[in-house]
């Protein structure tokens, strides 16, 4: 607590100093979009699209709230709807201040994005000086809700039992720093995505960017917070352990199926190209495709209809179509939505049973298995008919190298920076919540209210 | 169970054999879209305008889901959630494989869609070959939105107390058969929308081939699966049967009303057609009335302002202004609404006096006799400012007497259709769960959860 | 009851009359908008920009009944919930007959406009006649969903005892007279827009209009209709009656963060204006910086982390940044949203411990409190890149003058016009609930149902 005070206070008084050094006098080129505009009649066109999708995929922080809140149990409903919401908030203002900076510096995509190089880049904190320009900013906002989906999938991963107060110093680092820089390799102008092999490794949406990282940060979170009280059994197999609300886990789900729209489709950042409708077309059917592959094998298994698999098995086919989104036909889609849930449940099960890592809500299946596979689908189905990227079905092998590279690569950086990352936050402020609070829930502990306050009696004086 | 594993199993042979052949060699004149751009400076924005209203339409799905979630009991809300979570993915899937090509193969409108005559159109199947084109692609997802809001219609209607897999089979064929014949002869170049009267059966987001096919469809089921236990007396007078949450009632109407502003205005298929701006306005004003007319009418009976009336009322009047929308003005759009509860209430109660049927949510009311009203609408108000329609009210005799055919049809059609659906249904897997099952609820023996799972004392090891 | 249904009768006569003279036969010169986007080919951008922008606008609804459902008792639920609902439906309908003639009449901004004086316009009614157009339409539409934001806050500020009837009779005229004229005095043309001071009064997308309007009339609500039984003790110290479900409050903020993207970068009615992006980022920075400025200081009070002071903190830094929005720098977003909930938890203990009102949901602070920051800000934080509007930052010393007037004569209005029209509905049909009813909750009484029905044993006959 004290520790984020005295670095709240560092970081306002930097900001402070910066601003009135360079930020309330200096403006980019174009901050109200005069000259962009008479440049090119179809900026206000990409711009809306731009942001519209953008807006969708903000909305999907409800979705992973409420997706969250129904899969923990409801004594820390309060506790998980507190990280889901300030998540996106720390992240955002800390890939305000930093993260952008070194994710686009030196891609010059735009103005004031000039300094960096193939590892990080270097300018455009703040939005301030050259980047407070409407192309700038625009940018800047697609990037941040991407950023802060990445934030958000970790709070369901460490729920209910980690701490809030490390849980918000965990949302503005990996807002900074770790999503950022491998977001600079890959998008950013950075040494992946220029590869010598096929067309550089390609991630259309953040298969790998966005899920693979957060996913395997999650793990290294969920890992070292250590299980929930009671979810492994003294010879080490797991209990289940069920949430509390169905319908929320349903709803959830909705959303953020609703959100991809904007998550996939957007990262054109263009209306004028016009392989949006495939883009569309090609997240619908994966996602609807790994749902039905998932209730199917369920009641294969089982005899039950599992909803909860098929939740997860149409996120999984979400994630896994994020990569390969723009560079492949629908039949490809549903035949990478149809393998995901495979992938999924096979990661949840080996974090679950060989790892024995509590993963609350199962999101290193979802969010890296699926991930990865998105990123492979590439190498393999891509079709030659966008942005010149084709694959082992088209009869060209390079692309697949460019994509076990960033595998490789998105593995270690997550799963490295995660450990480090929480190995920090463990030793510093603590990542555990007490054991008696845990036991009777972190909502009133920690946040002072239960998720459902009973009625009390009318007090006196009624 | 086994018939639909060996029907699956027939389809992915199918599918991959028309894969191999046809779809990983070719493809439309323009996958990526360049050329479409080049040729019409506009197509970027009427695509941005069709899939961002159509991912509103996707969106009425968690509308749906939630509006069904609070009108059942809690003992099957999972099973509930579960069929409104998989119908919109097998539609998806069948409208992707088979309906699109019924619907509008041989509407000439866009690539692929060549071969089809006044009945039933045959090219367009799997999106592939000449139909792997951006905008056919296009068409495509905004239309499998409306199939697969047609189909969810029918969750409701038939709840607790059909089978998931039962139901599961029905989705799949709903989107593959029934919803895309009845959808081409409206709107694929069949034989209604090019009736010789006025200017051939109008409806312009689908009154009728949506709402009205869904509400038929979904009666035919509710009948064949008999009533829940306890819906009828012994005398044959209905009980009341309370859902068992208000909020998601009132929430699921919010997001299906929000999601309606996709489904109207989106139907023009373009936003350089600045119509959209009074379709939006004739669909905010119908639902309004329909909720405040709905109100005032239960409080005027009863004296208790009756929620779900006004949200069922609401509903009402979107279906209602559903087909005339484009059509009309404002002040007719207020008057449609109005209209549309008295009619809703006055099926309802129809089909649960007379008919002795048990439609769960009252959704044949809201979809098929608003629907049909909306149809009806058009032959009376249309004033001629757009698409060249006009009704009574300028004069015009012809338009309403193309309205009728259209309305006879429909409810033949839909009505017919799924008797025929659910009575084979009936005769092969089953529609019905077992007694017990439905009375203890079907959510543990179907699905092996409960909505709300109550917290398990700590278990061993803890 | 009586008297409305007269009222009612007499609108519905009035509208006929009107309707058969002038409407079914009157349009205005382009209801179909060939003419419109023939004279200018950005006509569709902007047009599809400004009404998803309203569909969004138009969501908040859901967020405000989520949020506001959270925040109340159990017992009340249906009867927020129903306010919440027919608010907007009614004011929607005042705004379509009356609000918009006396908001944009004499703006001369659109066909069937030209009507109107410095305090209030006079043509536009019904949308008939001449304001039958497509352009006419379109701003009726955007403006009517900000007329209903405006109406929906008092629902949380009187909940728990005022009657749906009273409720219904506000939600009818605050829509058609009280919004409508402050709104025509800055946005329709009339007196403070055109102040001689900087470049006159400027709320870009109504942190005054909209925002300050609502929490004033519902602070006048709230008082005449006196606190909830229990809410203050005998020496007059409040109570705290918490609410019921936190997860809905949550996800109502998320939705209502959601749709203020529309509000905001939406009041540009032109995506060909670029600033969009600007305004969009301004809009996530303000109300992020505000749930992180909340949650700390309230870590740092009471060691608990408050997720509603989060939620309330974070609409704060929305209202506040609503009317600055265009015309401010990112960096002061973030000094705007982090000021904001300061001023709305003081202006909220002010309201609770002297006014001793009981507001139940805090709208005050955060409406009208932030509400009026966001209109002083404009005067300090204007930067002078957009619309020649510039503050004390610039030197310019003129800006806060027309702000200061602004906020004195919103808060004049919205106070005085809020006791007359509740203290009307006081005398002549009542606002307040029968003591018993309160005390058992209004829901079964006013509604004849619960929020959460509890199954009955199967009925006789099963």
């Amino acid at each position: 607590m004290r520790v984020l005070l005295k670095l709240a206070t560092l970081f306002v008084i930097v900001v402070a100093a910066l601003m009135w050094n360079t930020v309330v006098l200096a403006e980019g080129p174009d901050p109200n979009g005069a000259d962009t505009f008479a440049a090119n009649p179809n900026a206000g066109l990409n711009m809306a699209w731009t942001l519209i999708a953008g807006f969708l995929v903000f909305f999907m922080q409800a979705g992973f709230a409420l997706l969250g809140a129904g899969l923990v149990r409801a004594k820390n409903t309060v506790n998980y709807l507190t990280k889901s919401f300030l998540d996106f908030c720390m992240t955002g203002l800390s890939f305000w201040a930093f993260g952008y900076a070194f994710m686009f510096g030196g891609s010059k995509l735009f103005s004031g994005l000039d300094i960096g190089n193939a590892f990080i880049g270097f300018s455009g904190f703040f939005l301030a000086s050259d980047a407070y320009d409407v192309n700038t900013v625009m940018l800047w906002f697609f990037q941040m809700v991407f950023a802060a989906t990445a934030a958000t999938i970790v709070a369901g991963m460490v729920a209910e039992r980690m701490k809030i107060t490390a849980y918000l110093a965990y949302s503005f680092l990996i807002g900074a720093i770790i999503y950022p820089i491998y977001g600079h390799w890959v998008w950013g102008g950075g040494w992946l995505g220029t590869l010598p092999f096929g067309s550089g490794a390609r991630d259309f949406a953040g298969s790998g960017v966005v899920h693979t990282i957060g996913g395997t940060v999650g793990l290294m979170g969920a890992w070292l917070v250590g299980p929930r009280i009671g979810k492994f059994k003294r010879d080490g197999t797991p209990n289940q352990i069920k949430g509390h609300n169905l319908v929320y886990i349903v709803s959830g789900t909705f959303i953020l199926f609703f959100g991809w729209f904007g998550f996939n489709p957007g990262s054109t950042l263009a209306a004028t190209d016009l392989r949006i409708s495939v883009i569309a077309v090609n997240t619908f059917l994966a996602g609807a495709t790994g749902a039905v592959v998932a209730i199917y094998l369920s009641m294969m298994r089982t005899g039950k209809a599992d909803i909860i698999a098929a939740c997860n098995g149409s996120l999984a086919g979400l994630v896994a179509i994020t990569a390969p989104c723009a560079y492949v036909a629908p039949w490809a889609a549903v035949v990478i939505g149809a393998i995901a849930p495979l992938v999924q449940q096979a990661a949840q099960a080996f974090v679950e049973r060989r790892l024995k890592i509590d993963d609350v809500v199962g999101a290193f299946g979802v969010h890296a298995g699926a991930g990865l596979w998105g990123l492979l689908a590439i190498g393999i189905f891509a079709d030659g008919t966008y942005g010149d990227v084709a694959g082992l079905i088209k009869g060209e092998g390079g692309q697949i190298v460019a994509q076990l590279i960033s595998m490789v690569t998105v593995l270690a950086w997550g799963l490295g920076t995660g450990f480090i990352l929480f190995g920090i936050l463990k030793k510093t402020m603590g990542l555990r919540a007490p054991r008696e609070e845990e036991l009777h829930g972190l909502d009133i502990p920690e946040h002072g209210i239960e998720a459902y306050p009973l009625p009390e009696k009318e007090p006196a004086g009624a």
